[in-house]
């Protein structure tokens, strides 16, 4: 299942939520406008939202007025992340396509992001997917990702069998999509290579993503093991924009544009345009007002252009 | 010829030479104070200086100073580069054990860069190993390093072939080592796989090493690339040292101690110590008087730490 050049990586963009949830909430308007720098790509995947307590997150506190525009967008597929069936429900009632649903792997990250032990967040799936599934519209997708899938900002390296098994349950509950994040931003691309080779026996042909930060500057060294090992769907930030909640300072999600640079340079395909992605980069710095810690953004493509 | 975990890297610090190359001059005992910090991460090779025109490159004109403190330091291995005969005679002069030979592979940038066609360059690879080889004192090592091995900021990509003749004739006028240089940052995975699968049949058990820089953010995967792909050797500058200056206010080399903490994270072993390249890397930050761009100066090796 070891990819090779000329294989299509989905790029799934995820700016407009993992992007801004730790930034101050910005403008509805100001949302829109990335999105439609984000549209220009060519992107066929967005995270647009999160439907989660907006108390916790004021960021994304508009979520269904968000929703209620992305219809002006047919082609792409948009997200959102949900932590709970009821907000599950409340993605179906906006009209989104595809939830993701987080179960982080170990204990005390998943208590302390919502409230629920590994195995009680993993026992709700099965309602998850009823919910997404049995939309009175149209069919939702439902995608698991497995958060802290090698680290736990508490309790250190994650045990390889905590993430098999939640992959496990998610196959048997039917979800669509499973996907592997570095939450914290500290794997590297020999435990990437590893993990990756455990998982795929498990889930069969089921989709699987990688959703990785820079925080410790090995995050696109470890997409690239991902996508060689037999992942081909990965998540970016536009700009790199999302800091790390944990290590306060640093940088947190790998740039969109920075990711396409590298894959389309050493062979993959991808839908996102490179010029249109550093574009998109530029409006999300206005958008928050503050730099990006994207390489292209500073360097530019190639000098030669 | 395939590099697996386990393997051992030798990592290279550059950032008293390439680090503070386009840098302001810094006073010497700044150089020395960051000297010793570097010693004491445990590295085993370091580039300390330049010996080429004080006119052209203000910051490297106290060489000789400099190499006259070396001796304080009997575990390390001390490079100089040179870009000429006259060079390394100065180098050799100074008591230096060790010296790179940088050739371009593309002749607009070697015309820019020395004055001399990448051919008058090759040529001069004789003598500069004769210098090497018959100092009086002690035999000194010579590197042949390839620059724009991928791209150059003139020409666009540059043919392997090309590349693959500096190597066959630095390995036949028997050179110590050979490396390949991204000058100007703009390689990838893919494109380091390629080229060090034809590098390895040309130099057969000339150790290779590769200098790779972060500019549009893809140095590290390229690095990881390099030593799974038979590279042995890894240029690396401390906290990031050292721009481009082929795109300005961008990222210029490799972090040192990212490198050590991707590297000993996937398996490889490396003599740096990472806690030690940290504290190396706050050095250099207050010897130059600005932020440096390495990841883990800004968010910690780990969290749970």
């Amino acid at each position: 299942m070891t990819q090779t050049a000329n294989t299509h990586v989905v790029i799934r963009e995820v700016g407009l939520r993992d992007g801004l949830q730790i930034e101050k909430p910005i403008p509805l308007s100001a949302k829109l406008e990335l999105l439609a720098a984000l549209a220009a790509t060519g992107v066929r995947e967005v995270e647009a939202t999160a439907f989660v307590s907006p108390t916790k997150v004021p960021s994304m506190a508009d979520a269904a007025e968000l929703a209620a525009h992305l219809h002006n967008y047919p082609a792409i597929e948009f997200s959102a992340l949900v932590a709970s069936p009821n907000g599950a429900k409340r993605a179906v009632a906006a009209g989104l396509r595809s939830i993701e649903y987080v179960v982080a792997a170990d204990d005390a990250f998943s208590t302390a992001n919502v409230g629920r032990t590994t195995a009680e967040a993993t026992a709700q799936i099965d309602e998850i997917v009823d919910i997404a599934h049995g939309s009175p519209d149209f069919p939702v997708t439902v995608e698991v990702i497995v958060a802290t899938a090698w680290d736990s900002p508490f309790e250190g390296p994650t045990p390889p069998q905590r993430v098999l098994e939640i992959a496990a349950t998610a196959r048997d509950r039917g979800v669509d999509r499973l996907s592997i994040a570095d939450t914290i931003g500290t794997t590297t691309p020999g435990r990437v290579n590893s993990l990756i080779a455990q998982l795929l026996p498990v889930i069969g042909d089921l989709p699987l993503g990688a959703h990785l930060h820079n925080t410790r500057g090995a995050g696109l060294a470890s997409a690239y093991a991902a996508v060689t090992a037999g992942v081909t769907r990965l998540d970016a930030s536009v700009g790199g924009l999302g800091g790390c909640p944990f290590a306060p300072g640093a940088t947190g999600n790998i740039a969109t544009e920075d990711l396409v640079y590298l894959l389309t340079d050493s062979g993959f395909t991808v839908d996102v345009d490179l010029r249109a992605a550093i574009a998109a980069a530029e409006v999300a710095k206005l958008a928050v007002g503050h730099d990006l810690p994207g390489a292209l953004l500073h360097a530019g493509d190639r000098i030669r252009d």
